[in-house]
Formats: C-alpha cells, sequence, structure tokens
C-alpha cells in the first residue's frame, strides 16, 4: 500500500515506513559522549575504539600445576627411562606462577617426589620430557599490547569490562543514554497519588495508567524516564510543555490527544511547533500514533489507550531510543523482540479463524498450550483499552500486513514474554464458572498452571473432540428429557471413552438490578417488551437453559428484546445489568451476589467436568484433582454462594 | 555416566545432576518478603495472589467518539431513513467520557449535525441506529472487582504495574532479590586501584577481574554483588569469611582455590564449616566448581580461570539465584539462554572438526558467518584462561555430554549474545597480517563488519574454494619458479574465475630477542642446535618462505631446533621470542617492531587478495575496497613500518 499524500506529510504509513522515516529523520542528531570506568558502562557503547594497554598475561606463566624446569634436562624422559631432578633443579609452580630461570612447566600428574636417604628435600622424578615452553603461557597469550578489543558501536558486556580492566584500560568514552520525557495530557486523567487517597473517583476519570506503564518499561529497557505533570486538553499549555521538553530531552512523548475526538489537539501542536513526519501508522492497535521533529528532536504522539500506547512505544520509541543509544541500526524484527522483551519465539497454531485487518499490521496478544503434541494459541481480547490482555498473554504475535483472513489451525510466529512451560500447563475449556477461577492460584502453588477459556458448555465439548483442550465442563441440559450432559457427552465423545467428573450442583436464576426495579418475577417478564436482556453466547448452558425455560413457559425468544446480545461470562452478563446496560440476566447466583445484585432462582443444575481417558497421564492432572478435593478450594466455594457439594465418599 | 562416589558426596557430576543437587538443597530455604508498590517491583516476583479492588472501567463509558444517545430514540436509522435528534436528546462524548442519561453511542461517522434556520445548536442526524448498550464500555469491561490478577510466583512486569495501579492496587508483597557475596581469594591477585595505581604490576600477579565480571554480570542480571577484600591463599582466613559470609548472605561464592593446586583449600574448608554438596562438574571449561551447604546457605566455589569462573556463575549461581527469587523452576536450557543474555538461538555449521571431550558438557564460544546462504561457525580459543574469545565471541555453543567426534559441516545450536547481522558480515580467512587487522574499525564505520581468521595463506586459498570464507590473503611463494600465489590460486581455484588485488609488499625477516643475543645472522643459525626456533603453521606463507631458504641455503629443517613448533600469527610468534619461549622466529618487520625485537631482514614478498568474482554482489564488499583505498588505512600502515604501497595509477 502507498503512502497517502493528502497532507503535507505521509499518513497512514505502514510501520516500517513510519519507523523508517523517524530513524532517518535523527540518524544525524548528535550524541552525548561520556568518559568512564567500563564498570559502570555496562549497556553502554563505545564511542571510541578501545585497544589493549598491555600484554595480557604480562609475564611468562605456568598454564598448570606442576614443576618448572629446564626442558633440556627433561629431554629423554619417559615413563621407561624417567630422569631424576636435584633439588634447585625444579620448583614447583601453581598456574599462572611465572616461570623464572625454567623454561617449561612438567604437570604434576608425570612426576614423583623421591626423598633421598638423608631425607633431604628429595629429587624430581619426571617420567615424561617437555620441550622447551611447554605448558607455558607467553606474554599477551590472551590479548597483545595495541589490540583491538573494541569498535565504535560495540555494546559494554561483563566479559569486555573484565577483558578492558586486565587491558589496562582504565576510562573509555561511552554513548550517553538519551534522556525521555513523557508528558500525560487529558482532562479525565488522575495521577495516582490521587487515585490512591481514598477519595471516590468519579466516572469519567481514568487513572494516569500510561506514565507507569511508560515508566516501567523504560526501566526494564535501561533507560530513564521522565514523566511531566498531567496536562488538561488545553493546545496552549501542552504546546508550550512540549516546547520546553525538547529543549531539554533526546525524546518528548505526548500521551494521547492524537485521535479526532473535541480534545485531540497534539497534529496541530505539532505542526506549529515543528515538522510533522507522519501520522497515523496502519497498524492494530496504535493507528492513530504520530511523529514530529521539533528543532532537531524527535517527539511523539502516542494513543491515549493502554495497548495503543504500548505498541508505539515498542515499534517506534524503541529503535530510535537504540540508535541515539550509539547502537548500530537492527533488523526490525529484533527491535520487537528486544522491546517486549521476549525471551523466545515459537510458533503455535490458531485454535479459531482469524481476520486481520487489510493491509494494517497486527499486534495480538495471544495465549498458548500444548495439547496431544499439539502447540495452540488464540486471540486474548482484541480490545486496545484492555490491559489485562497484556498483562495475561503469555507473548505477542505480529501479524504482517499481508496476512488477512487466518484459519483456524493456521501456524503463526509468536514472541514469549512471560515464563511459560507448557508442558505443565493445563486448558481448561468449558461453561464459565467462578470457583473453577479459584481453582487457578492452587494448581499454580502445585508447580501445575490451569489455563482458563470460557467458551460454554458445547464450545468445551466441541473443544475436547477437537483436542484443543485437556478437560471440559459442561451443565447442559438435554431439551428432551430434562436430563444433563449425557446426551451431549455421547454426541461429543463420538464413541470415545470419556469420563465425566460432577464437581456441585449450582443455582441459577435471573439476575436483575439491585432492588428490581422492573419487578421481574419469571419469564413472562422477559417478554414485556420494556426489559433489556443480556443473553449469552450460543452454546452456554445457561443459553440453553433459558431456551428451555421459554419453550416450557410457551414464550417465544424473537419476543426477549437483547435475546441476540451476549456475554461470555456469568460475571460479564451480570455486570451489563449492574451498570445499567441491561436491565436482566440469566445466570448464577454467585455472580449475581459478587455484584451485589438482585436474583430470582430458576433452576439447580450439575456441573460436570468431562475429560479423556487420556487425560490422567498429563504430567499435571493430579495437580488439579488435588485441588478439586481440597477443603481450601471447597470452602472457598461455598462461601461464594449458590453452590452446592457432592456428598463426598 | 553415574556419579563416582569416593567421597562422602558425589564428585564428577554432570552439569544437570549437580544444578539438580543445589536447587533441591535449597528448595525450602525460607524467602525474604517485602511489601512495596507495583511501580517499584519490576522485575520481582509476587509473593501473594493478587485481586482487583476495583471494577475497570468503574463508570460506564463511552468506546468510541461520537454522541451519546438514547437507543430507542435510534431504533429505525438507517441511511436511507435517518432520525433527527434535537439537542438536549442528544450530547457529544469522548472516547472514555462517562455515559449519563443515555444508553448508547451514535460513532461520528454515522451522524451529521443540521444547523436550524434559527441558528439554534442544530439537530442531530443519525443514520445509523444504535441498540442498547451500543459503543458502550460496561462497568469491569477490562477487570472485575475481586478478579484474579496474579500468583504467587508471577513476575511483576510493566503492564501489570498500570493494571494493578488501574485495579487500586496500591501495595504488593514481593519476595527479595537475593544478597550474593563474592569472594575473590589468591596471593597473587591484585586489587583493581593497584593495578591502576600506575606502579609496574610485579611478575606472577594479576588483577582481580573475576570480581568486575561477576559483578557486572549480576548487574545485567538486576541482582546485586558485594564484592568482599582479596584474600590469601590462608585457609583460616577465608575460613572466618565464609562463616561470616553465610550469616548476612543468600549465596556465598568463593573465587579460585578449587583446584588441586598446593594453595587450593576450598573444599577442606567448606567440609569443615558445612556439608559438601558436591565437586567437580563434568563440563569444560569449569570442571573444578565445587558446592555446599554451610548453616543452610549456599556456598560455591567457582574456578579462578575467567572463563570456568563465567560458566560456573552461568550454570549454577544464576539458577539458584532465580529460585531464591520466588520464580518457579524452569528447564535448564531456558535458564543457560538468559544467564548469557542471549537474545537469539540459531544453528550454524561447523567449519572444521571439533571433538568434545567424553561425557562432559563443553562451552564453546563460537564466532559465525554467512557465506553463499550457509551459516557457518568456528571455535575462538578453548583456553579457561583466555578473556579476549568470550569478550569477542558471537555466541555459546553448549554441547551435551553425548557429543564426541563433530565432523566439519555439522549443525551446532548457538545462543547469540551480540547484535549480529550476518547479512553484513565479511568473513576473511589468509595469511595473518596486521594491516589486515587495521581494516576492521574501518570497515565497520560504514555499518559493514570484517571478522579476520588466520589460517595461513594456503588455509585461505582452501577455504575460499570451499566456499567458507567471502575473501582470502595470500603471500605464497612457488619452490619451483620463485613466483609468488600464481600457481597456488590456479590450483585451488580449480577452473573457476577467482580475482586477485595487490594491497602492498611487505618485509619479512628472522626475528630475535633485543640485542639478538644468540647473534643470529643467517638461516645457517637456526640449524646450530643452540638456537630454539618458532615455526608457523603448516599452509602459512611464511613457513612456505622458510622451507624455500633453507632448501636454498643447502639446510635441512629436521636440523631446526622447534621446527615442529606452531604459532599461528606473526605477533604470537614474535611473542614466544619476546617472552624468551624461543629464541628466533620468521616473520614480518611490524610484528618485530611491535614487540621491540631484532630483525634480520630476508625478504619482500607481495601480499595480494583473493576473491571470487561474485564477491562484489555481496552487501558490504564495497565497505572493503573503500578502506583499503582511503588514505586513512594506508597511512596508518605505513606507520607500522616493513611495508611498501603499490604505485597506484
Amino acid at each position: 500500500m502507498a503512502v497517502v499524500e493528502s497532507r503535507p506529510y505521509p499518513e497512514h504509513c505502514s510501520l516500517g515506513e513510519a519507523a523508517e522515516i523517524l530513524l532517518e529523520a535523527f540518524a544525524a542528531r548528535e550524541l552525548r559522549i561520556r568518559e568512564m570506568s567500563p564498570k559502570d558502562a555496562v549497556g553502554l557503547v563505545f564511542a571510541e575504539d578501545i585497544t589493549s594497554r598491555r600484554n595480557v598475561p604480562h609475564y611468562t606463566a605456568s598454564a598448570v600445576d606442576g614443576y618448572a624446569v629446564c626442558s633440556k634436562s627433561t629431554a629423554v624422559a619417559t615413563a621407561a627411562t624417567p630422569v631424576a631432578l636435584e633439588s634447585g633443579n625444579y620448583s614447583w609452580v601453581n598456574t599462572g606462577m611465572p616461570l623464572t630461570g625454567f623454561d617449561a612447566v612438567v604437570m604434576v600428574e608425570d612426576t614423583s617426589i623421591d626423598i633421598d636417604a638423608s631425607g633431604g628435600s628429595g629429587r624430581l622424578i619426571v617420567s615424561r620430557g617437555v620441550t622447551q615452553g611447554e605448558n607455558v603461557r607467553a606474554v599477551g597469550e590472551d590479548v597483545m599490547h595495541g589490540q583491538m578489543l573494541a569498535c565504535v558501536g560495540d555494546a559494554v558486556t561483563p566479559a569486555l569490562v573484565s577483558l578492558l580492566l586486565c587491558a589496562g584500560v582504565k576510562t573509555v568514552s561511552v554513548f550517553e543514554r538519551p534522556r525521555t520525557l513523557f508528558i500525560p495530557t487529558g482532562n479525565e486523567i488522575v495521577a495516582h497519588n490521587a487515585w490512591f487517597s481514598g477519595g471516590k473517583i468519579e466516572a469519567g476519570f481514568v487513572v494516569d495508567s500510561n506514565s507507569a506503564y511508560a515508566k516501567s518499561l523504560f526501566e526494564r529497557w535501561g533507560y530513564s524516564l521522565d514523566v511531566g505533570p498531567i496536562l488538561p486538553d488545553d493546545p496552549e499549555i501542552i504546546s508550550e510543555a512540549v516546547a520546553r521538553g525538547v529543549l531539554g530531552y533526546d525524546l518528548v512523548i505526548v500521551s494521547a490527544g492524537s485521535a479526532k475526538g473535541s480534545r485531540d489537539h497534539s497534529e496541530k501542536i505539532f505542526s506549529k511547533l515543528g515538522k510533522m513526519l507522519f501520522r497515523y501508522v496502519r497498524m492494530k492497535p496504535g493507528r492513530p500514533a504520530m511523529a514530529a521533529d521539533i528543532n532537531g528532536t524527535p517527539v511523539l504522539c502516542s494513543p491515549g489507550f493502554p495497548m495503543s500506547c504500548a505498541v508505539t512505544l515498542w515499534s517506534l520509541a524503541y529503535p530510535l531510543l537504540k540508535m541515539m543509544s550509539g547502537e548500530r541500526s537492527e533488523p526490525a524484527e529484533r527491535y520487537i523482540k528486544e522491546a517486549i522483551s521476549s525471551s523466545e519465539t515459537i510458533k503455535a497454531s490458531l485454535m479459531s479463524n482469524h481476520s486481520s485487518p487489510a493491509g494494517m499490521t497486527e499486534w495480538l496478544r495471544v495465549k498458548c498450550a500444548e495439547v496431544e503434541g499439539r502447540t495452540l494459541c488464540w486471540q486474548m481480547s482484541a480490545g486496545a483499552s484492555v490491559l489485562w490482555a497484556l498483562a495475561e498473554s503469555d507473548g505477542i504475535a505480529v501479524l504482517p500486513e499481508s496476512s488477512l483472513e487466518l484459519p483456524r489451525g493456521m501456524e503463526v510466529t509468536i514472541h514469549i514474554t512471560r515464563r511459560i512451560d507448557l508442558s505443565h500447563r493445563l486448558l481448561f475449556q468449558g461453561s464459565d464458572d467462578p470457583a473453577v477461577g479459584l481453582l487457578v492460584s492452587m494448581v499454580k502453588k502445585s508447580g501445575a498452571e490451569l489455563v482458563i477459556r470460557a467458551v460454554g458448555s458445547m464450545g468445551g465439548l466441541a473443544a475436547l473432540s477437537r483436542d484443543d483442550a485437556h478437560f471440559a465442563a459442561a451443565h447442559l441440559l438435554d431439551l428432551s428429557d430434562g436430563t444433563y450432559n449425557t446426551s451431549y457427552i455421547k454426541q461429543f465423545a463420538n464413541g470415545r471413552n470419556w469420563h465425566r467428573k460432577l464437581i456441585f450442583h449450582r443455582e441459577q436464576g435471573i439476575i436483575a438490578a439491585p432492588g428490581n426495579p422492573k419487578k421481574i418475577i419469571g419469564f413472562e417478564d422477559l417478554t414485556s417488551g420494556d426489559v433489556m436482556f443480556e443473553n449469552r453466547q450460543p452454546g452456554a448452558g445457561t443459553r440453553v437453559l433459558l431456551d428451555y425455560m421459554l419453550a416450557e413457559h410457551g414464550l417465544n425468544s424473537s419476543d426477549v428484546p437483547g435475546y441476540d446480545r451476549i456475554s461470555i461470562t456469568h460475571l460479564e452478563a451480570a455486570n451489563k445489568v449492574a451498570s445499567g446496560v441491561a436491565d436482566a440476566a440469566l445466570g448464577i447466583k454467585a455472580a449475581a451476589d459478587a455484584l451485589g445484585l438482585d436474583f430470582i432462582s430458576v433452576a439447580q443444575e450439575p456441573y460436570e467436568l468431562v475429560f479423556s481417558e487420556r487425560f490422567d497421564e498429563h504430567p499435571t492432572a493430579s495437580a488439579l484433582f488435588e485441588a478439586l478435593d481440597s477443603d481450601e478450594w471447597k470452602s472457598e466455594v461455598m462461601r461464594m454462594g449458590g453452590y452446592l457439594m457432592p456428598v463426598s465418599g
């Protein structure tokens, strides 16, 4: 896709183009140089070529533990014809000791000491001759005086620190780390301290999380970041701060104000103060990112949504920082891996179809699991506003512009960003339940890991039949006979031998706003037309239950406003009610209780785990069963309310 | 290989066994916990499960820039049948603004404002209806109050820092980083300040480089390291320091004293103070490493050679530190990659045969290049005492115990530890010459990289014929007709079209100690029996020259003491003379001058670069030729002495 030229500067450029424009614009910027001891410079970059001031070693040293000798005196020595040296004609040397008056070293294992009758100091019996210089470290064996040890652009490493020390290099000139100013903006932004001051935070206000993220990220990168005061959406004020910033910093980042809202002023400000370099990068998220050259200093505007801010820092700020640290430029791929601190790169196949926007680089936050020898991955939330997905993801898959429709099973490349051991990870897919969520940390304590993917009861059974999960859970009501799960399991297992384990019964009911303002008492009220219902996704046991109940009451789903609206979990549905977006939802009592909502009980249903007979061969399956049997878990579940534990025995 | 049980503790265990013994011994050690703000805890590990104290967002917010409306009022709106809303029935909202009195948001692109005749505030024309909750972020959409955000053992990441901030988590309990004490020992060890005090360092003394390496390494790992004063090889004193150390630290590392020299006391000290866990690890280098449990604190002894010290820290100290930081244990492979800060792992084929010691893990410091689409690697010095090889290597290949004879061309896995761009790297193999060495930093300035491997003239031509080099250099005298290179190139090129470029003539001669104590005036003297000669490797042009000269003088190589001794470079050979290990060597004047040695000139020879006709297709070939033509390089070469530049024209 070519760059759109509707402006005096490129708009909608590709990520590659944007990074290139940025690096080119400031390639000639002068870098500050400082002189310091190598040991204080680890991670910095040499601004000069470094040569050795010494020979290392600076003397002729023994390379082994043994006896220094004159090689000639041992010339004929063999095991069969050993040579005896009088004391004074040899001397013990430890590794590294200097050779004085001798020209070779006999290894201790090739000698023995023969104490003579007079009890004198003894003779050295040598059973293997040595030639001149044998087992000797020559002067300069490691490095020689004048030898080149490092060049401009090389990074200072621990190995170089010790080498330079040995080589007598006391100080080196290195490039100073660039200094960055981060300017948070937005009338709605609240500072950390205010956020924690205890006072209630009004609706419409959010904490300044981007500054905290940026600061931590820079810290992990080894760069300092100064965070300015939060500025209101006032062009004058922001303008002044940026103008001041470019004088004292090597990089200025304005947070938010990049989009087209009535309060987004960055483009105007940048154009006025300097030269816009580009606006809009064809990536998702992060599209509204922009950059300018103001008095020769790079200025970025990162979009306000947390994930958009993150990708802007990774893909635009990081390469710029590296270049301004004196490092030679790198393949873009490398920068992204470094910027997100990826420890390894793996390939995994998508668990479901994914369509990537045309002509855009897409940043996927993905989670992985290994089932039946296949490495699987799935996208977590795609929402740019969702921080959780970034914090919880295993890594980032960067889908190139070229990718469009990615079918299930297609392999994608993932840069892993957290410690994972897939062999110890259990993947649960199935009916959502907060009680199952409680298992995560208990399982973790025993060295295993439980990953939950709420896909509804049928989704879970389907996943299990595709070997896309280690175990599933279902509470599926058979509309024909009112039994639970049996018929569904039979259908999905399709001849395979699946085990089922009842872990509890739970109470389902209609969840309504506190005080039940709409006076909902039964399913009839859902069709009154005045109640907005929040439904669950097709295949969710709770949706099946709803259909069953509607049918039983002779009601028609098409008469239920909001029947087509979908929440994926009980808590999400309940939350829609709590936040007034919906008036009612069907869900479990635990969810209603958690949010202090009204609950009209309608049924009690069995909740069963389902897994293949091979499941207990999994290295950490036992960790799950132990957690399920633990009193700790059971009591926590009972505390939530709405659960009934099976009589054990 | 089974562990040898000649002692009350395992000896000669494999690296895997050693690490396992170590981790098991201290798995139960209690960790210190501290409460702090998440933003100060990046890189630390949670000591508690963290749940959200808030719903994020905590209010119903607009998810887009647009107009907040009552969904009902837009129900029928389409492009064909737009709906007009009077002012007051809609209100502009930026992304993130709260919804009050409205239940949905129309995106700005689906609207237009129709200013009425009276010039009033105007009506909103909606061309696409919205349903209740559309374009609205529900309360808790990101995370919900009470939701689990992180578990014990998770690392604190920048993403979590900002998430916890939003979630109202002010402080978290994390595990404190373990504290380590490093105790340098050895009568021969000199402290940094003394090393730089200007005074001459006596033979037999070496600077304390291991402490500097360890401190920088720990710093890069994110751990602090206290370095104690350098202790003499006195069991009492070291014993006392260790006993004190284990009281105040989580890990104590004694540097050196691990071998069998007369000054190696660590094993006795450890056994006396506590319980030895193992001694001797089947790895090369690093074999003499040992570990003990002293009052429940881990104590390591790292061998004194720099490379041995390094591998001990990587393979034993690092996993221990990670465990004592509260992290869940990892596959060993991961630890090594992390410990050496490897950014990526590649496969490359060995350029020459390598035999790895039986039953031992071997740490190879390797250099890489890419020629004709093949990624090649070769081992740099194997010497445990050689720091240069670690500093200069591209990465580490860890050869498992099982590897024995690795034939040329075999693929090995390399953990890359420096920024390399193989596509821009030129590999030179051939005759060694310091003037060529000068090209390295000049080539680097133009974004390319020149890697030099001195293998002698014939070695270079052979490498070129195997496509194991981008270019070679030779000064090979044809014994039959006294011409240089032509016949050799013809033979090795074997029909292919190779180019040759004369870059200078250089003076060869006999290098002797200052003042020429052995009174060497010609080749006859080398056969006097009283002169120890230092020869060059077979295939080196200089060795060919020697053979030619001996023949010319009717001398027999078998009459030359040291004829079979091999140095790989001119400087190395000259150095053998300078350090008295040899009396004479044949080499270039520049080498003699560099070390202030006597030089008896015997010949002037052409030094030519040789490369295939495809060479100039290489992206950075031009960088080499520019450097060769530069006055900067030419004048530096002339300054070295013994060189004659071709008359350019």
